[in-house]
């Protein structure tokens, strides 16, 4: 009887002895799960734009606290912020990008697979 | 007419003129939202009393690293540390505690709400 071959469904044998997948906390993106960035996007994921003065009156920020933590978002690509007026007024909205709502999805399952972690996986 | 008297249920005027509750990031327990901790109580969560080599093992930590997380969970009153042998083979068992159970329940309470917060919040 030949020996069954791996079919491309199945995983090859894990190099290390132990083949227990690494624990998903490897995975949680800190970038996101600092309090204050998590507070940010857990709002833009219910929002199109946000005022700049919104975000930082409702989170309880000072300005500079707030441009720290967006200019930090908008590296990464998770937000966009743009600059406009309002009659006379400037204003600054700030948006969820894709990669923004894609991380932040992958963030908070990987967060629920933490969170009700067994002894069995 | 007599003017209304504050009963007990409800709460005096608030001092500030910006009535709004402060935002729940305020709330969240930073001893538990360290990725570490997060990983430790959400796999005792789920179990009753864990083996310190498991624990060490699952979440891919070292020894000293594990130690200094169960102290600082420990100190908080959110986990029991129990020494014993099995055979002649000394093992220390983790279990989390009534408090422990508690903060946890809590923690992610405000997370979700973090999570869900919206504009109207």
């Amino acid at each position: 009887m030949p020996r069954k071959e791996l079919s491309d469904g199945e995983a090859p044998t894990a190099i290390h002895s132990n083949a227990q997948a690494p624990h998903p906390r490897f995975q949680l993106d800190e970038a996101i799960h600092q309090p204050v960035r998590l507070s940010i996007l857990g709002l833009l994921a219910h929002s199109r734009d946000v005022e700049f003065a919104f975000l930082r009156d409702h989170l309880g920020l000072k300005d500079a606290n707030l441009s720290q933590h967006l200019t930090a978002l908008e590296a990464l690509g998770y937000i966009a912020i743009t600059k406009g007026f309002v009659g006379k007024r400037p204003r600054t909205w700030v948006a969820m990008s894709d990669a923004g709502r894609a991380a932040f999805a992958n963030y908070l399952d990987v967060l629920q697979q933490i969170i009700s972690q067994s002894e069995d996986q």
